[in-house]
């Protein structure tokens, strides 16, 4: 067997909270003005309340509603295969599996919490959403959940990407959004912004201040994040909770190493949370490294401290790995892992050893991408590049040492709008960031 | 249920040869010079043996060769949903499902046939294949197939689609591929072509005549041909015998309509001809519905005659449904059904009534595709949304009438490289050819 499928009485019913887990709480966030832990009031403004009480949740199991359920029929179960012609490219000793997220509608796992999202704010009498978007990924998930639900979409797209990457707008349109370039002209965080760094290709932390701008200002609109917070990471959860059930499949005992990219750190918790359950249960004993982008080394050469998620300082204070909320990373290609900070709740787990991390250069990562291509077919998000790399690492290792350890990569995201990117790698003329 | 679900084992073992099944055999294909059917040696200077026997096969069933069935498996079985939200977007009485073939490592169903033709070359010893491309769904789809089995690939892509579809070339050349616009200044055809059609965007017979050249003079290269040819559309039987299986596991009868896009027929006939065989042995009354486009409308407005594959005159005469093999169609975004001619087993199925055909206008294709994108989260192929509005045309009738037919759909690639031509269609500039 090469591919282990799911039918659609599989997807999972409940997000997992590893916040009930964990051996010790995770430090709350702060408000930015008086410093005292958040109350679900002062994120009202901005986000509904469904939403909000799973960012403060601690039960174990979160129920799916129905209607969201519905909707991931349209995508998952996402497949789990063992990448054989991969092993034999490399000609390892090691036992290699991917988890495919890329066959979603918009191409990543990004549309996991997006009609979770939408569907929350849908319910509470909202009319439109505002986001911010790096490589597109998220923005495209979250137009296509808001036209599903009947909500306007408004995206702010990082400059770079936003000029770098005209399919992923073009996507997004496709499903009714309307895209803005970040820093834009349109909010007073933009101008000030551009103002301040007029040549600016823009960053996640500029655009997400702009959409909270747009959402604090508006009682139909609210905010919408593709990554770091609580609510988002549990919506993703889903991802982990199938490979397990697949793996099994399998007949492996284990998982020994999971590899996932991590930017804001939505995709590695959804793939990693329901394993480092197992791991804390004594069922199992995986390693999960994150793998981030050398250009924003956030666990890596972050600080472990209370920051703000945006650079204008709009969100609340999150205790995270950070590299300053004024950081802004090279132009590399990876725009979703483009990010100052790292989710709290990957954070916490990182700085209780429950996680391991390392940071890979682009240039790593796109010759592991095209080996990749070349042996399974799909040609794999920029960011996904950084956990295959981090898992060819540990297969030519292993091969060395002659070990067969089983390798689980979660790739996030087809590449099908990253190609201008391979094409660079390709010429050479790729900087090494 | 909304999406039936096969695993590995249920791909398909043999493909199914219709040529057994027709009531009256389809006129051979004569030699351009005596204009005597053809014998397998007039082919083996452009094909490996293996292929020119199932070009000529009357046999029913052909084993799939084991190396092909296991690349089968990193996308087959296909996917096949009942299109629950396009029925609501709608509002129809009908029911309507899609077969998708976009989940393929290169988007679209052609590598069913790109894998099959990389191998039988391969055994054949062949070190090259030389294959025209039109949108660039053929040429990656063969691209990735060389590189599996060890094959360059060289492929002549329609000038227009090269300049206008810079992505579907970087995919190629990240399966390793030389990839050159036709016409070019590297074949005597090409400089012959450009002298003649010095603004030619090229077209499909153009690009084939070059390939053919090449492949023709050099013992170590093979041509290599994405759709028309018999060989070709039996590869793409795994579609259909794969959604028999699957419409049966939702407990329909019988499917009432079905609808594909048809340039060289290739897709159509992979989705088709199981079905019709399924009508010839008096288990169904299924209706097959070839979508062209108006712009390349050889079904409904060509002439049943004796004509060339490509503008040069370099194939064998293939009895055919045909524009003409000069003539070039109008530069419609649907680049993979700008074919002068239609496959012959396609034209002998329609003229002897076993299938039908409309003509489809570009607009009324993509305002299909956009509102199938925005149901259904997939954005089809610029192809594929013919097929999608054919069917949109019956439920709407259907509806009108107060009937339920059964409507299957062939979606037959993704459309995340066709960006451009949806949101030229967004912005109400696109020609209505």
């Amino acid at each position: 067997m090469t591919t282990a499928v799911l039918d659609e009485s599989q997807i999972p019913t409940h997000w997992y909270n590893i916040v009930a887990d964990f051996p010790t709480p995770p430090p709350p966030p702060l408000h930015p003005g008086t410093r005292e832990p958040l109350v679900p009031d002062d994120l009202a403004a901005i986000f509904p309340m469904g939403l909000i009480l799973q960012e403060a949740s601690t039960e174990r199991w979160i129920e799916i509603p129905a209607p969201v359920r519905e909707l991931y029929r349209l995508w998952r179960p996402s497949p789990l295969r063992r990448a054989v012609r991969l092993e034999e490219a490399l000609g390892t000793t090691a036992r290699i599996y991917y988890k495919y997220e890329g066959a979603s509608p918009v191409g990543s796992h990004k549309t996991n919490s997006a009609v979770a999202q939408a569907y929350y704010n849908a319910q509470a009498g909202i009319k439109r959403l505002a986001t911010e978007t790096g490589a597109g990924q998220w923005g495209s998930a979250l137009a296509f959940a808001c036209q599903a639900f009947g909500l306007a979409c408004d995206v702010w797209q990082v400059r770079g990407s936003y000029d770098g990457k005209p399919y992923r707008r073009m996507l997004m349109e496709t499903y009714g959004a309307r895209v803005t370039a970040s820093p834009s002209e349109v909010t007073e965080t933009g101008r000030a912004l551009r103002e301040r760094f007029p040549d600016t290709s823009g960053s996640l932390g500029m655009a997400i201040s702009e959409a909270v701008e747009v959402a604090a200002g508006d009682p139909d609109a609210n905010y919408s994040l593709g990554s770091v917070l609580n609510h988002v990471l549990l919506h993703q959860t889903v991802i982990g909770q199938e490979a397990l059930t697949q793996i099994g499949m399998f007949d492996e005992e284990q998982v020994d190493v999971l590899f996932g990219c991590a930017g804001g750190g939505s995709n590695l918790a959804g793939l990693s949370f329901p394993f480092i359950r197992e791991n804390l249960e004594g069922r199992s004993a995986t390693r999960i490294v994150a793998c981030e982008p050398k250009a924003a080394p956030s666990l890596t050469e972050g600080e472990y401290t209370y920051d703000f998620g945006d650079t204008a300082h709009l969100t609340p204070l999150l205790k995270m790995y950070s590299l300053g909320a004024e950081f802004v990373p090279d132009p590399v290609h990876a725009g979703g892992l483009r990010y100052h900070g790292m989710a709290p709740l990957v954070s916490h787990a990182y700085h209780e050893g429950l996680l391991e991390a390392i940071a890979i250069k682009q240039r790593e990562a796109f010759a592991a991408g095209v080996l990749f291509a070349n042996a399974e077919g799909i040609v794999p998000a920029s960011e996904s590049n950084h956990a295959i790399a981090g898992a060819l690492r540990e297969a030519r290792r292993a091969t060395e040492a002659g070990e067969s350890p089983v390798i689980l990569i979660g790739v996030s995201g087809n590449g099908q709008l990253d190609l201008p990117a391979y094409a660079e790698y390709l010429s050479g003329d790729m900087l090494d960031s």
